[in-house]
Parts: structure tokens; sequence; C-alpha cells
């Protein structure tokens, strides 16, 4: 993904993204302070890294009981956050499109799933979860009334690349690409292609190096 | 996650992997060779950064046609398989379980899916998508049994913390985690941790920052 100038790097903000998830668990529990060094320990990184991160967002604590959450909650959403609630449709409505869907439901996140795209005559017409399925045909129409920014694509592989054009066509801003075909857009489209098979693939390669080294 | 000395960088791993599926998707349509260029707008890089990757895993190709295809899959699939396929299983089968299990199943990977575990009567004892499901009371001797080496986390958030010391004693030497929760693990098994919020706040972020750069 291409990041614009003086923006904060990709990593920093995966990694604010984490934080943010392990400080809202933490102040759901009743803890009000955090070291550096415990945050980097959940995420198995060094306190180095997490005082450069948030210094990079200008944040900056020095009391004695580390870094108050709920601050630094407040903190790194005014960074995240968009001040209006982002509207999201996933496409595709398989077991992924499903799981995101529910996982996403009841987080009380800011960002919102308002709909989901389907073909499937057992899936159009009817609420999954609590959102509605529209048939892809009324895709553009569906972008434009629900005031729709981000894309899920959950689709089957072979889908995909014809869902660039009503994508752009829509106006959509933003996409998450869950399937095997990297889809390319328009400056201006902010796309991440994310392949499952990858990750997987990453740590297998990882498990085969680390025994070839223990080998020898 | 931690990388050990003198080995491939992440994203090179993460790329090769990407490039390959794209390769055996050139190939199953009858192309036989590529450009460096054309490999390179398909993931929306550069050519200096695809020949870069290459170059460190040692291939180089000066045919004036391209990479011949067929050769670079062989390369690439030294590099990322193991000589004997490794066996994974997936603890939790929801939504997200069903669908990576799915996924996988008929890619004709050398990466297997060969057990689930679950802990919801309605899926131990059943086969979901040709996949045995176990109960979790019997992880460790089914891992032992059918030499998984992988496993993937998609169990309710809550829940992934209590795995952490099954899967060590089970010997489990790689895992990937879906689940909203960090796993920590000791050093020697290698954890990949992927919340998919992370990838949606990343893309709403720069989606955020470009609306507030063409604004300005």
């Amino acid at each position: 993904m291409a990041t614009l100038p003086n923006s904060i790097p990709e990593k920093t903000i995966e990694r604010l993204s984490e934080y943010r998830r392990t400080l809202l668990a933490s102040h759901k529990q009743g803890i009000t302070h955090i070291f550096s060094h415990v945050l980097a320990g959940i995420h198995g990184i060094t306190a180095v890294q997490v005082r450069r991160d948030l210094m990079l967002i200008g944040f900056s604590s020095d009391t004695k009981k580390g870094y108050d959450v709920q601050v630094l909650i407040d903190y790194i959403s005014r960074i995240l956050d968009s001040p209006s609630s982002m509207n999201i449709a996933v496409i595709g409505m398989g077991h992924l499109g499903q799981a995101i869907t529910k996982y996403f439901n009841g987080k009380g996140l800011k960002l919102k799933i308002t709909a989901a795209f389907d073909v499937d005559p057992e899936k159009v017409g009817k609420q999954i979860d609590g959102i509605p399925c529209y048939h892809m045909d009324n895709f553009e129409q569906i972008v434009e009334d629900k005031e729709i920014s981000i894309v899920i694509v959950s689709s089957p592989t072979k889908v995909a690349p014809t869902l660039v054009l009503p994508i752009i066509n829509a106006g959509i801003k933003g996409v998450l690409n869950f399937t095997s075909t990297p889809l390319n857009f328009p400056q201006g489209i902010i796309v991440e292609n994310y392949d499952i098979t990858t990750l997987l693939e990453k740590v297998a390669y990882f498990v085969k190096e680390s025994e070839e080294n223990s080998n020898t």
C-alpha cells in the first residue's frame, strides 16, 4: 500500500491499532496504568519500539505509574479514527464474509459494517447477523444511499477481478481484499490485499528454517 | 515475529508467496514467460523490488522473454516449502475456521489442514468440509497421531489464552493466531498474530488521511 508523504508508517499504524485493542481490554479489567515494557511484552516487541511509536504520534508520558490507559486510548483514537463513523460493506457473504461480519458486530468499533452484497438468492434480501444483504446489481445505488466508503472483498477469487469496476464507479475510497487475486485500483483508492495463504506460508517457512537451524 | 539471522526478510517471504500464487495462476492460463515489471504491476510494487526479492533467493534470469514461469515456480517452491508436507490443525470451527478450511481444501497446496478442534458437541466427531473435528480435550493426542506442526487459532478471543499451554505441551512449532488477543510463546515456536480489525483500521486510517490531504 502506498503511503502518503509525512504520514505515519504503515507498521506504526498497525501497532497503534493493536495497542489500542490491548488497552481497551486492560481498561475493561480495571487496569488504569500500563508500562511501556508491559505493553511491549504483550505484543512480543521491545519497549523501545512502543515508545518510538508513541513518540511518532506525539504522545509522551513521564508518570512513574506508566501510561494512563484511558488517556492513551483517547489519544490513539484521535489519530486512527475518522471524526465521523465510516461505513463498510462486505462483498461476498460466504463463510469468510460472515465470519468478518459476526466478528465486528457488537464490538462497539467506530468502523461499522452496514451492508453486505452477494448474488446467492438464498442470501439476497435477507438479514445476515443483523446486516442487510443486497444483490450485487444494486451495488452503486446502495453504496450511495448508505454512504459506504470502504469495502471488504471476501468473494470467491474468480469473481474478484469483476468487482474492480463497480468499486471504482461507486466511489469507494478503501478496499480490503481477502481473495487470492491482488486487485489494482487507480491512485486515490487505498487497497490492502491480504491472502490468508501468505500468512500461513510465512509461518510454515519460518518453522522449516527454525527446524533446519536446530538440526545443524 | 522474530526472524533468524541470515534468513530471508519476512516481507520478502510474504511477497514470494504472493508471486508464486500469481505465477501458478498465469501458468494455468498457459502463460510461459513473465517480465518483472508485469509481475510488479500485478502486485502494485516496482520491478526493482521484484528483482531484488528474486536476487535475495539467488534467482536470476536474463532471457529476453522474461522469467520462465514454471522454473520460477519451482525455484520459489524450493525456498518456501518443506521437503515433507506440513500438517495443520484449525482450533475453533466457527465461521472463520470453516472459511479457512474451505479455502484451503482442494487448493493443492503443500500445506494441508488435516484436523480441526472445537468444543461444540454439534461439531465434535463430525467431518466439516472433509476435515475431522475433534474435541479440544484430545488435542495433544491427535497432534501426535497426525503429526501436526502448525495450528491456526480461530477460536473466540476469550478462549485464546487458554490454548497457549496445550499448544506448547503438544509440541506445536508454528501458530497463526486470528483472535484479538496476541499470544506469546517461548522461543522456538513461531507465532504470527493477525487480527483482521488491524487491517481494516489501517485501511480506514489511510482513507481518512487521503481525504484530509485532498481537502487542503
